[in-house]
């Protein structure tokens, strides 16, 4: 169903759409779109740039017409290959669509391009005293329509949400190359079903997002940072648990085990942490000034407990900020502990937070690989990453079986696979493990509604069709 | 392709699948269930109550299998004539599914069947420390099955948002009667398609929900009040765009005019306002106690201006309660005005609402008729009253060519047609003003890959077909 490449005619259909300088197919630009951030790489045929939603709706009435799969990319920043081409397909890049079309202070709301890098939607929204709250770690370079298909999300999401509780409304190419509006300019809105949030982590499958109405908030005056030592994983998780207990929501409650710590020393995270220390909390609160001293007094009193072996306060500004930096660049960091990092965002209830972490110290053991956890833990969403070296003997096989475990383990939990990075082409053979079959059959009939002839990021988010 | 009464043979599977005590089909039985609190009444053939999810997959099944239409009902309380039967149609009716299955205090969750009392909900929690933020004016006796096909909100929706935001999961039967389920117990997850907030809102045409698991939040520890008149609703429209461009988002932001607090005098409710009093702002703040009362002077200065007669604040807990109580009552106090109201429930931006209430007592004037405005103007969101006499000669012509025209006023102002109340029965034939013919269709492909048979609320929320 899907045209291989050597029909010159679908790319002459694209030149027509866009114009001869948009459609590239240098191979060694064609290498720079090749992945994202996640496992694999596939040079697409060509890269697109299309400058506006016109000329979106243009290249996918073309795309479909000749049965072209198409790959929407932000920054490629992902991590599980959702904007991983498939052999012959092109690849969408929003880097010509950054304008910001409105920004309305007495409404709360900024309309963007979904080429727009989320940290510039941030600064735009502080210059008048507003925020956009969500926060993912690629912020300073990801673009918002890639946060948009994953529903991304970051530390203040515990006390914010996600990007899906940011979009007012969104425009839209479906994979037919019609124009879909979803969503309204006000705060409430009930007419028609709720597509904006369909589209939302909908990973490209769905639609090509071209504009999004997304909705700020004030911004809080003050901010105040805890970290917290303790001498174990459990007592910290404990202590996680606690503070989830209390009324006070932090905006940030972050979590970093042993082996976590670890890499930030090893890779020269300046942050001098007690000899005793085996897992460290980053606790912050946001509001008013007055306000944020008490609530940090309340969130002490949670974090106090059993195995606590300092709470540090009333840091300097840029201590802080190293903080922040170090727990920024954990990703980075870990990469460095081994050849092949297998990185995961499960989630569990913060209910089951001790069992988890204690269920993962088992596993590598049983498995005989190193397991780095971090994340945020008041989501009860981990960063757990799997170490394997892919040269050594039957490394890789355990590797793989330990992931399963992992997953199954989450599962058994009440837990979900995916917290914030999403299914892509990394996880999708996971999927049938959390969703039943009968309502996966029903997300592949909406697919089908939105994009008839299955041109849009094919190879993702489902599983493999035994028969269909 | 819908079977019409005379084929007992879909009726004898309906109880088949759930005993013939639980298929009523009383003449007085369906008078009861022939309408809700919207416009229009029809006796549905049957009404039918089963008791557990498996109970609904069965009827469902042998609906589909008759091609009998079903319309599902929670308390009938609202206002759109979404249960409003269909002739020929069978009423489900979750009275008898009224379980708490968990409620997690740890986890801040309640899972429960959907024929659960909202009010319930919200007592259950409180009991813990917790609280269910969506709080619609029927909550005492509403259903949050009802408020799930809705999305309901209410006056706390201006801080804490719809039902739609504390929705963790669901579990449904779609029209065919398989078995849906969809998100989780956690406060994030992005695995597959976000099916629980397709669901929410969709008004009982794509599944039926049996089940749902509701995030709870820390319940505030105070709350305090401020009653604020002024000489002219233009002047408490301006003071309302004051308080939303400051940071302290109040937890309710109630507006009157002067017919609504007329109708509150009439309807004997104790308010006792200053003479020059031509509209009435409500304004809550919650939060910790010390809190409460500094967000109570930030709103107070902001409340201040032009056309202030009066703030009101540290009112006697009693005092608090019969003001919330004529605000509750105001909906039923307006239909004593006349004998038909149409009323609405449109939002327009924040910053256009001085304008809207402009154009809307122009379109009282042009249309000669009285219209009624209250409602959470902090969401820009009023419930308009037309008030008519059918039987007095054109009125009901000006009453309809006066709603055709505030709905268009409302969208050239960049707002929407339903903030809470959704589309029912009632608005249908105006959807295709607010929303694009291509996306319609969408809809339409989507509510086909639920219920490919079309039983599920038939000739609701969507615009009659021309063709199709």
């Amino acid at each position: 169903m899907i045209e291989r490449p050597g029909n010159d005619a679908a790319l002459a259909a694209l030149r027509a759409a866009l114009g001869a300088e948009r459609v590239l197919t240098e191979p060694a630009v064609l290498e720079i779109y090749a992945g994202d951030d996640g496992p694999g790489r596939c040079p697409p045929r060509a890269v697109v740039f299309p400058r506006s939603h016109e000329e979106v709706a243009a290249l996918v009435r073309a795309a479909h017409g000749a049965r072209l799969p198409l790959v929407a990319r932000g920054a490629g920043s992902g991590n599980v290959g959702g904007a991983l081409p498939t052999p012959g397909s092109v690849v969408v890049s929003f880097e010509c669509m950054q304008r910001i079309l409105e920004f309305d202070p007495a409404d709360r709301l900024m309309r963007v391009e979904t080429g727009v890098i989320t940290a510039e939607i941030e600064r735009l929204a502080r210059s008048q005293g507003l925020f956009y709250p969500p926060d993912p770690g690629s912020a300073p370079y990801c673009r918002i329509g890639g946060n948009l298909a994953m529903n991304a999300a970051g530390p203040r999401a515990l006390k914010y949400g996600v990007t899906r509780d940011y979009v007012l409304g969104l425009r839209a190419v479906g994979g037919d190359g019609r124009t879909l509006v979803s969503g309204c300019r006000t705060s409430k809105g009930v007419v028609g079903y709720d597509l904006t949030r369909l589209l939302v982590g909908s990973e490209g499958t769905l639609a090509l997002i071209t504009e999004a109405t997304l909705r700020l908030l004030p911004a809080p005056a003050a901010v105040g940072t805890l970290r917290v030592c303790y001498d174990a994983t459990a007592q910290a998780c404990r202590a996680v648990q606690r503070v989830m207990a209390q009324p006070i929501i932090p905006c940030a409650l972050e979590f970093m085990d042993a082996h976590a710590l670890a890499a930030i020393q090893r890779a020269g995270g300046a942050i001098d942490l007690p000899a005793a220390t085996r897992a460290m909390l980053m606790v912050e609160a946001d509001g008013e000034a007055a306000q944020v001293a008490a609530h940090l007094q309340s969130l002490r009193q949670a974090l106090e407990g059993p195995g606590l072996v300092e709470i540090k306060q009333a840091m300097a500004a840029d201590e802080v900020a190293r903080l922040w930096s170090a727990r920024r660049a954990l990703s980075g960091a870990v990469k460095a502990l081994a050849p092949l990092k297998i990185n995961e965002d499960i989630v569990v209830p913060v209910s089951r937070l001790p069992e988890l972490m204690a269920r993962i110290e088992a596993l590598a053991e049983r498995y005989r690989l190193p397991i780095v956890s971090f994340g945020h833990a008041g989501n009860g969403n981990l960063h757990v990453n799997i170490m394997a070296h892919p040269e050594r003997a039957g490394e890789m096989a355990r590797a793989e079986a330990c992931l399963r475990a992992l997953f199954e383990t989450v599962l058994e939990l009440g837990g979900t696979l995916s917290g914030e990075h999403g299914i892509g082409a990394a996880k999708r053979a996971f999927v049938p493990l959390e969703i039943p079959a009968d309502t996966l059959a029903l997300m592949r009939a909406i697919k089908r509604a939105f994009d008839p002839h299955g041109i849009l990021n094919p190879g993702k988010m489902f599983p493999d069709e035994i028969s269909d």
